[in-house]
């Protein structure tokens, strides 16, 4: 047997293994958004502590889904990249979901009701890179249109900049007009993990960059 | 000489330098959370001054054990693990540490005196993680009792868990009853410290975890 | 062809690649630092504002070197240093280019417009960091004066030193005399910033230290 189809006969098997936990952990990662813009639109706080919750249980599950990615790192000798991309796209993909979280929790814990335009601005954005995020990580099994992924990956950079303007508006807002410090804590705090989830978008992009660079 | 010789013959030389850094290192951390109770449980501000100094003093005892931990890596062709975990383990605990003395740095430069149960729950916690971080790494160096490292890791992410719905809990208190934004400030950087600190233990047990993984 | 010969070949066309690019990169924080000094030490808002701009554009201008460094990691199989070391060494440095750029930006938001002796200081403190680092990433390329960089390291190492004890003692200061919340908030933060800034100039001075001991 060739080293040559020695490799056919393993890289396929180890494809199956970490591409589908891939696209579930990005998957998990648009729905995470998706009720995250529900929550910041909603004027009612049943419906927003409601969708807190449910942002909770989908964190918890993409950290399953993040340590099923590394445990098989562990297991498996060949892998469809290198290790290392593998291990940093898992971290950057969860530390989307852990932003997204930080906010929901910090919008629940600090009993936020009044959402400014700057905080659904920048959850919209989330979920624009969000879902390019999805789009990229379902074409990296086959890397046959790795122009799309590199299209995905340009908006993600492109979101982030928009983000950190908008964050950085909303920040000076916040110090120009917010007279009581301690909701200009709370507001901080919650801009701050949500300009931050667009950073980890970009992250996961700039790996996702670099795998193409060596692939393709 | 056969390959394997030639293994059997460095890998005890290199467990003897590694396996005892990290015991040391570990074992420093558990010092210094035992400080850091007793300084959260005392009412005399003398008293804690006296102890935040030994947690200085031992955060950079941490420092040097780190360091050296790095230099042999740097040295040493054949490592008892994968270069990237010694790593990985060494960074986790001096983040234990720096977190540790983080907290009591910010609660020496803040006057704080009087500690509130939430503050002296997180050391506890912080205290429970580390004694079983040691326990774990006193394990790793001959792998016997893979289920004792297994479970310290298990006991570890759980008193995470329970530190962060203290942590949340009371930062929730905080934002509910302070109204003096400075005092705000000062209890909540302690106890993001604090709460981090778990979290760095959460990292250190994730390394070990996966180390098993690879070598179990 | 031997072994040998093959690696006489790559190497030094490698080396044309990477150094250079360090270089610049070094060389754009040290600029950076300039500026920074010349902001805090101006009293025209103007020039103030006209300083924090080509920080930002210098700040561009150091991503896209580190994004060429990291592409060219994925192009060469064959690498001066230890891959791992290039891209820590690439982040550190991107990472002083970002805290000087977020302390400026910060300031630039906040409105800031008086610096007290410890902004001043620890900018101070920065320049002198990133004078050492220049030095030290400009001697890396032949590794002749194995001596000059390690000194360079120490230097950095000290003025760190130097920097968390500024830091601390400018914190104290301000939760003892600054009676308003939000001013307080913005001066702890770019007080924060600038002594990560030293930070970031440790972790690469630690990556340079860690490839002496490997290559020298």
């Amino acid at each position: 047997m060739s080293l040559n189809s020695i490799f056919q006969y393993f890289v396929p098997k180890d494809k199956k293994i970490f591409f589908p936990l891939f696209e579930q952990a990005a998957s998990n990662v648009v729905t995470m958004a998706t009720v995250l813009v529900e929550a910041v639109n909603s004027n009612n706080p049943a419906t927003q502590e409601e969708l807190y919750k449910q942002i909770d249980k989908l964190e918890n599950k993409g950290d399953e889904l993040t340590h099923q990615i590394y445990l098989e790192l562990g297991k498996n000798f060949i892998t469809p990249f290198d290790r290392e991309d593998i291990h940093a796209l898992a971290t950057a993909i969860d530390d989307v979901a852990d932003y997204i979280h930080g906010a929901a929790n910090r919008m629940s814990l600090y009993k936020i009701d009044d959402f400014n335009e700057h905080i659904r601005k920048l959850s919209d954005l989330i979920l624009q890179a969000s879902i390019d995020l999805e789009k990229a990580v379902k074409e990296l099994k086959d890397l046959r249109n790795v122009r799309n992924i590199a299209d995905s990956c340009i908006r993600i950079n492109s979101v982030e900049n928009q983000a950190d303007y908008v964050f950085d508006r909303a920040v000076a807002d916040l110090f120009l007009y917010e007279k009581d410090a301690i909701r200009l804590i709370k507001y901080k705090e919650i801009l701050a993990a949500l300009e931050t989830a667009t950073d980890m978008c970009e992250d996961a992009a700039n790996v996702m960059e670099s795998i193409l660079v060596k692939n393709a």
